[in-house]
């Protein structure tokens, strides 16, 4: 294991081939005892079994993606979206996560008003922060890459992330992950601040590659693109953050379709060398 | 004609169909007064001819595109684009445009430097400012969207772009593409900023369409996506720029395949009911 902190697998890296309990035995083979799956994961197989499995082979769960996805056209849709958090927020305490991650969702509908969907996120998450806190789970604000400002969600830099949370006080921080945060010239000092702010939740690290095909399912694994991550680790470390880095690769077209014990050595390998 | 100000017709939005000839004869059958050709399509008549055309037609130019790409990865590749720059600069003058509009550039070679990068582009622009200013042409950055902070352009938003007019001083100023800026948060108090600067020398019109699938080559037609294009023109126009807005838009799989004269159609309509 490396000095610079664990590892981690996000269960859509190993989408392509493997289910929650698979994947489990598949970190495990790879001395990989940190993992963060996904909600549909965890529906297949049982949010009782899986915690189950969880907790039977002392697996660190660096987060639950994802809650979120507040913005809604009418009070029904908005109703149901806070609700669906709400139970996220308890699948989340269930696995032991260290967080729920959060999506915050883009544009409802036919909109074409940023500042007021990002006024519903704000207001989304207040709505869920009371239950979050009385059940100890931290929401961990994520900021997606502006290229998915329209269809997924409207906070887009660590710096609107970090506003949010001063906004909102405790029980609110920031998922920062190398994808969506690498080109920001703001970038170092949000880190700083995000520390200051005792706020960084989760690490989440891939790779950007040249070119990208694809706007979602197209990221690469550590090493194969451009993202300086020693350089972001080494911000993340200097503001007081020493969790697990949690690989998060989409990759419909080289990883997914590669067998998971390849993807999952190549993670430990890269980490090793590269991260 | 609106009066909300001029529409101008980058020629890539014609590319699909014409070169500098037939686009300026398609832009005046559909009375469009203002272009703004690229390079290539400049060198494939001759400059000569294409400053002739412009002047014959009394045709504004609103920018040339382009001029950037500074980063290099030694000093040969550096004075190559200097040089190409400095070319550039001339073709503008010849061409009477309103601004040479500047991709900045990626990160050079196998550079993950982005800082560095940065540096570099600052550094380029600096090198051309004299002689743009001994010419009389004004140079315009145009922040491109974080999706192309690898590979095309590392200045990404509007501030970091206004933070590079304040260090260099007069003859530098910013192209604002909705396509590249309509997703950050700080974009109103930017724009505003700019204007009080005196810096805005370029307004580009498209929409950002829900899908996108590919990264550059899928632009909308204004009215077919998410960017609040009359609530970004009413920023521009408080903040003191009333010049035209320049349609550009690269569409691979759409507009370049229909008739020139259709698309130029199309974006009149859009500009006089959308924008």
């Amino acid at each position: 294991m490396s000095a610079k902190g664990q590892l981690s697998i996000n269960l859509a890296t190993t989408r392509g081939s493997w289910g929650f309990a698979e994947a489990v035995d598949g970190c495990l083979r790879h001395d990989i005892t940190a993992i963060a799956p996904w909600r549909d994961q965890v529906e297949a197989i049982g949010l009782d079994e899986a915690a189950r499995i969880v907790k039977a082979n002392g697996l660190k769960v660096t987060g639950l993606c994802r809650g979120g996805m507040f913005p809604a056209v009418d009070a029904a849709g908005w109703q149901a979206n806070i609700d669906d958090n709400l139970k996220a927020i308890d699948e989340a305490v269930a696995l032991g996560a260290d967080c729920l991650v959060l999506v915050v969702g883009g544009l409802p509908g036919s909109s074409r008003d940023i500042v007021e969907t990002r006024k519903q996120v704000a207001d989304g998450i207040a709505a869920i922060l009371p239950y979050a806190r009385k059940q100890g789970m931290p929401l961990a604000i994520e900021p997606l890459h502006p290229m998915y400002a329209a269809d997924r969600a409207c906070v887009n830099t660590l710096g609107q992330a970090l506003d949010i949370c001063v906004e909102l006080g405790d029980g609110v921080g920031v998922a920062i992950d190398v994808y969506h945060v690498w080109w920001d010239p703001d970038l170092a000092a949000q880190i700083a601040r995000a520390g200051q702010m005792g706020t960084i939740l989760a690490h989440h690290i891939c790779d950007w590659l040249v070119p990208t095909t694809d706007l979602l399912l197209d990221r690469g694994m550590m090493g194969d693109g451009v993202i300086d991550l020693p350089g972001i680790r080494a911000m993340i470390e200097a503001a007081g953050f020493h969790g697990p880095q949690e690989v998060e690769i989409f990759s419909k077209e080289n990883w997914w379709k590669r067998p998971g014990d390849e993807v999952l050595a190549t993670c430990v390998d890269r980490f090793d060398t590269v991260c």
